[in-house]
């Protein structure tokens, strides 16, 4: 296992942690200024969101390269299936765009939830593989890995049809393309007992992304109550021992949405806390 | 698969789909006329919550049975692990005791969360495995069956350790117990797509009980928004035919938290529709 306490070339940020300034959340500084403020604390990359850059792509991935860090990744495509997903594939193939403009190579899918006129999840999960596959070739000419992310099962419905490490993995070799893998989150993984064994079994376990939170136990809000390292019950150390057996030697992607806590306090004080957990507790 | 369009006896009510009237939801109706109107519809059983019998266990028993009516389970012991479990387990056994006076053979089990001190839950449910093992020869002396209910992985933390079939049967195999077995919950269980693969594969995979609802697509409360059957995305007929192909033939209970919709109607509606939609959709 990589040793972090003196080490902070795999420490990224994706930028929702510091509230989403588009959102009236957080304190609002502009994405250069997230930029410098995680250069200075020795912060190895970030990940952003398509909302946040728009048409600015080339020159913010040249400000992270400019401050000796990396795009990590790029937060996400839409929903490529389920009710709400758009009609087509465009918008999907503009965020593999934007990741080729920043400079990144891994744009993160979040699947969308259970087609309309369907039950459960079997025939939302058919429809993800065509479209994933689909995608995977646009994203290979541009050269960008497409990281599937299951996510908690409290977000079946409307948000994902894929709820664990085990179905992302299935759905990855069902593809059929080498550059579409998984992205594991600890806020959806934490609670998965065969997270260890499943990586272990895999013929060729794709990890594109290992993203850090923590579970609060009393969890109050689904989507906007994650915790910050160390303050809630999921078992770190375990859940990234588990993803580097399997080879995983990337980021770790700091990514707390916390509407109540984090994404009230200074931006600067968040980032101070995560360098000193990231250092002690991940 | 058994055909319930022209056939009630699997129906149950658990009391909780009508709001629980100590809540201040739901109508208010005495847990007699809850007995009463469940009979003249051709319920075939109920289950109970422990708060809403007290020290009327036995009466309650027989109004149900003279009504033509069998008392499917009482809801539920306390916790047992976790930081809000109570110190002992006398709690639990007066549950057992209540189950025998009110007639019943099924006390479910609601686990409670990660213990304190640990994080994760592989220690939790070692612990666990030792005390539903105390619990089950407590309850085998007195004739009753302890049904361990797997929870939608959003009640880790604070409401849960088991968040699955697969791991709840593990679970039982490790108390060694016969009279241990699982409780399956389509609101906790409807995105587990190995569940059928899951109870085939076990070697005795004892089911004490099957709870119906229906899962909302754009669910927006962990606790009390559940849908009645057939206004959400699970896909119940299939995992009833999971449920059956493991040799399940007991009590389908209907058990819907639902504070902003079911718990604000005429409970006589409710249930009307609950046999209506039993017949065709479930």
């Amino acid at each position: 296992m990589r040793d972090f306490s003196s080490d902070l070339s795999a420490l990224a940020l994706n930028t929702a942690t510091l509230g989403h300034n588009l959102d009236g959340y957080g304190a609002g500084w502009p994405v250069e200024r997230v930029i410098d403020a995680c250069a200075e604390r020795g912060f190895a990359g970030l990940v952003f969101w398509r909302r946040e850059i728009a048409a600015s792509a080339q020159t913010i991935g040249e400000r992270v390269r400019a401050n000796g860090m990396k795009v990590v990744g790029l937060c996400r495509t839409p929903y490529i299936v389920g009710a709400t997903a758009p009609p087509n594939l465009d918008e999907a193939r503009g965020s593999i765009d934007m990741a080729a403009a920043l400079g990144t190579d891994i744009v993160t899918i979040v699947t969308g939830g259970t087609e309309p006129g369907t039950r459960g999840v079997a025939e939302s999960q058919l429809l993800l593989v065509e479209r994933v596959a689909e995608l995977a070739e646009y994203a290979a000419d541009r050269g960008v890995n497409l990281a599937l992310e299951p996510l908690n099962p409290m977000f079946g419905g409307n948000r994902t049809c894929l709820f664990t490490v085990a179905e992302a993995i299935r759905i990855c070799e069902q593809t059929g393309a080498p550059n579409v893998g998984v992205a594991v989150d600890v806020y959806h993984v934490w609670w998965d007992t065969t997270l260890r064994q499943t990586l272990q079994a895999a013929a060729e376990p794709r990890i594109f992304g290992y993203h850090l939170c923590d579970w609060l136990a009393d969890t109050g809000d689904m989507l906007l109550d994650r915790g910050m390292m160390g303050d809630g019950v999921a078992d770190l150390k375990n859940i990234r021992r588990a993803v580097e057996s399997a080879g995983y030697e990337g980021a770790c992607e700091v990514e707390i949405f916390s509407a109540a806590d984090w994404w009230q306090r200074d931006p600067g004080e968040v980032l101070d806390r995560i360098v000193e957990r990231f250092r002690t507790l991940c």
